[in-house]
């Protein structure tokens, strides 16, 4: 029996924002070509391939260009980017392409798009720009990428309309950076993925007197992070998870294995401390985890006392309870190092009862049924195993309700534009700046490639759109991969495949040999010979009962495709994709 | 690029029980022919598909038959149920198959199983007689059921070494029994799927006296649900989501659209008697939701009044804040009412602004994405939204930690097997027997297949174990998808099919004709000529450098695979299935 298909994300219909109508189209009298514009290719209703547009007369600049990782209706994906159509089509205005911080959502498109853009100038601080130049060796045939730092404070006049002033902001990884942009309209923020930590792990908190003071200097408009915005309260904070981390390594058994993003800095410099205390030596495992640390360690990002980090080869040289692994693959990703060992596949580690083991991350929705099967393979091994609804040993790396508001009373924006969430998390972002106090007019809750447009105190959106459909990366294919493509591989992987090649002399009309069935993902075809004797005949007779000269061919495939379709699905209640191929000889 | 592939179910390698190990084999001096042996084909170690077995010398029972749904590693299946080979092979032994409850995870299995176990006598109560035989008549080839029904407090005989008692409990469908045994080693319990709630919904609170009874008279061991063993606390009582639902109800704007599971027949009555408080008429949409209403109406277990419930044709008589909608597809399920309603695509139901939709289910692990389509999509619409993480307007089926152990300290069993949830629950649910002061060796971690033996003061494993492995349904065919065709979906799902049929002539070894391709799934084939031709000449090329007489078919067959495999992997970065087909004319 088939299940209905889940619709690919093209077909979903997006119909226009109705909660928080915006006008649509500028308001008598008005010029759109007066206005500050801000668009996103990615990010909004979403979470990743943020990708965000400000654009006054002849100047743009763009904010961050992540990926998004698929979901299961697109099958073979690897990752999609934003659509940068309509800044090919600009390209000689940008002038100045910000990168907030280093998380792949983020950053992980700048290969694929910065050639397209024309090469633009980069401003981004010193870890990111490290990161991002890392995974550029990746990409050997692309020209060097124009990296410019800048650190918090920093401002910086970019075309003739903007100044851009950046401010340190806390998140997961360090070197997150908030902006501040002065606009001839008035004064833009754009807040990046922010949380607020009165205590944060090698790193200072952020500074809200600056904030406030930008409050004072009036904010037209503020775009801010609704990742966290259905979460109440205060977000914890890093001091917390040290010291619940620290309880746990206290009365850890065995080894100690932490399952983490590989992003996770900040993380694993509390690991790195906490191993130091309790005398463990630490071994990173993951290619990505590895390549982050060594990048951090370089810039003094992360500090590691000579001789706490040893490699996997010297594991054997420790006794188990010496031992902190930090591994990937805490979403249950397979391949990844906490999946190879519990699969028992890990060439070095090997779990053994009263080992322990952490969960140091969330679980990014999608993934509960892989990290359940990796928390069950654990238990049964014996192993113990703490998560993070057990206590507080993951903080997220965005702000929660109470944060979101203090945020919106600092900055006091004129407009409150969420961004980074889903929909509903975008909306509920919008109810919290209506509970300080912005009037629900002033909420606008937009979709990717709604063009939205400020005068100084007025928004509306224009009737036309820009294009901000999904741009699909598989293997070398850069958006070569449609809808028709998606719906095949669905196809095949519900019922399979079902080839039949007939070789038909054109003259009598006669089929030369039995015809040859080719399937797969289909049905167990050495135990149903007499299935496909069945199609055979069939196909056959169909074939032979066909008196037309010279054949209808295509009239010949439609029928077998339908007969067969049709015959098979009697038999099996399968539809495998039938497939007919005539050779005339 | 190819992402790693998942692992089959059948791959995964179950290692045995380590953390709460037992003696494997019989102690010495002991006959395992004079124990009670309790087997799962199903339950241990997941949500779904329960089927357990209590076995001594000639006389078995069999309780519950329910389905699996599968996950995203088997494409097209429709689901799985147990394996019942060990059954099958001793079908004259038994004595009663008890049906706990109507849920599917708990009957779904009943007609791929009862004439395999040679139509033994049903015994259950009577909502669950009639839900299984309304869903037999779906499979009109098969014989009667013999159903015999069977109440709270009823003592049945069943062979000469099991006396049951049926005990009622509360969940959230009415008519769930729990079983007590006695057996010539001891007594035993099942607890079913069960709850605590002392103000149940159309329903009377569990008889705690009578459980403390089965206490007194000693229960040697206790199989005891899991599935909520990792949540603190009290389970929430349906009263308290009534009054959440009333207030609800009370500010309601617009059409009210309830979407919940079909089997909630509780919390259907709960709908009812709201809209029938607040004057709105009720339309139950959905097969299964219907089918389910009907049932309950018919046997008293809804009531409603009349000129409540309307038609949906009847919609439109009704001004649309006097409707509510029970709909099915709380999960996200495409093509259910709820995803129908927010595409777009409903017949009859169109979301409007200001409509109030109240998520009255949890979200199974696996939906989290769909569940936030849905949501996305209602805000996009304008309507108000209420879900479980807002308040408490679903309480779960299950009995949560504080009632868990309560349900330990009334029976006092000696062994505790926890059963029904994911291996980590069934943990924690041994955690709580700890807390209670059961001994940590008289509690048995179990996995499907395995057999534990009890005598009236030990436990211990078998050294053999029964076939517990998953049996796939898949339209018609049961048991006929195994991994060959799993993984051939697997890959045709990732990077699709290539398919090249070659005519040669075996006397020249020449091809008589361009080689035809047809490809699926693994690129736009319109936009790829270039590739064809190329691809078309390797094999010409391929084919005719071949000089043994007569051609060696499977040697050609696997050049070409692995040539053009490659080949399109360099030029793409994806791996097709390349499916060679060679005709001789």
């Amino acid at each position: 029996m088939n299940m209905p298909r889940k619709k690919l994300p093209s077909q979903r219909k997006l119909q226009p924002t109705q909660l928080h109508e915006g006008r649509i189209g500028a308001p008598a009298g008005m010029e759109a070509s007066d206005t500050l514009k801000v668009m996103a290719l990615g990010g909004l209703g979403e979470i990743g391939k943020n990708c965000y547009v400000l654009e006054y007369k002849d100047d743009i600049l763009v904010i961050d260009a992540g990926i998004l990782f698929p979901d299961e209706s697109m099958p073979g994906i690897d990752f999609i980017i934003p659509n940068t159509a309509y800044l090919e089509s600009k390209r000689e205005n940008i002038r100045g392409f910000l990168l907030t911080h280093g998380h792949m959502d983020h950053v992980g498109a700048v290969p694929y798009v910065q050639t397209k853009l024309g090469n633009p100038d980069i401003y981004t601080a010193e870890l990111t720009k490290n990161m991002v130049l890392k995974r550029h060796t990746e990409f050997p045939h692309l020209p060097k990428l124009p990296i410019h730092v800048v650190k918090d404070g920093d401002r910086v006049k970019m075309g003739d309309h903007f100044t851009v002033e950046f401010f340190h902001v806390n998140h997961n990884i360090p070197d997150d950076l908030g902006v501040f942009v002065e606009t001839p309209v008035g004064n833009f923020i754009h807040t990046a993925d922010f949380k607020f930590d009165p205590s944060p792990v090698n790193d200072r908190p952020m500074d809200l007197q600056k904030i406030r003071e930008y409050g004072d200097r009036g904010v037209l408009a503020m775009m801010i992070d609704s990742t966290d915005a259905e979460r109440p309260g205060h977000g914890v904070s890093e001091q917390t998870i040290y010291e619940n981390m620290d309880a746990i390594f206290k009365d850890a058994t065995g080894m100690l294995i932490i399952g983490t993003f590989s992003s996770m800095i900040n993380r694993m410099q509390q690991i790195v401390q906490l191993s130091e205390k309790y005398g463990r030596k630490v071994i990173f495992d993951g290619y990505s985890l590895k390549t982050n640390v060594e990048i951090a360690k370089e810039m003094g990002y992360m500090k590691i006392q000579k001789g706490t980090q040893i490699s996997m080869e010297q594991l054997r040289d420790y006794p188990r309870d010496r031992i902190t692994v930090v591994a990937t693959g805490a979403m249950g990703q397979e391949g990844a190092s906490l999946m190879r060992i519990v699969n028992g596949e890990h060439r070095h580690i090997q779990m053994q009862k009263k080992d322990t083991v952490i969960f140091s991350s969330s679980v990014i929705p999608g993934n509960e049924r892989s990290v359940q099967y990796l928390k069950d393979m654990l238990y049964r091994g014996g192993v113990k195993v703490y998560h993070y609804q057990m206590m507080d040993i993951h903080a997220g790396g965005h702000a929660r309700q109470e944060d979101l508001k203090e945020m919106m009373l600092l900055t006091r924006p004129k407009f409150l534009m969420p961004h980074h969430g889903h929909y509903s998390m975008m909306v509920s972002n919008g109810e919290l700046g209506k509970a300080v106090g912005i009037p629900d007019e002033n909420i606008i809750i937009a979709d990717n490639g709604q063009i939205v447009n400020f005068t100084a105190d007025q928004w509306w959106f224009d009737k036309k759109t820009i294009p901000a459909n999904y741009v699909m990366v598989d293997g070398l294919g850069v958006g070569d991969i449609g809808n028709v493509v998606l719906r095949d591989r669905q196809a095949l992987a519900e019922d399979g495949m079902f080839t039949i090649v007939m070789v038909i002399d054109p003259k009598t009309g006669r089929m030369r040999t039995s015809p040859d069935i080719i399937s797969r993902g289909f049905i167990y075809l050495k135990e149903q010979k007499d299935l496909l004797m069945q199609v055979r005949k069939k196909v056959r007779h169909i074939v032979e009962s066909e008196k037309a000269r010279p054949l209808n061919l295509s009239y010949l495939k439609d029928e077998i495709r339908d007969q067969v379709g049709l015959f098979l699905f009697q038999k099996t209640e399968r539809r495998p994709m039938v497939l007919p191929v005539i050779i005339e000889v």
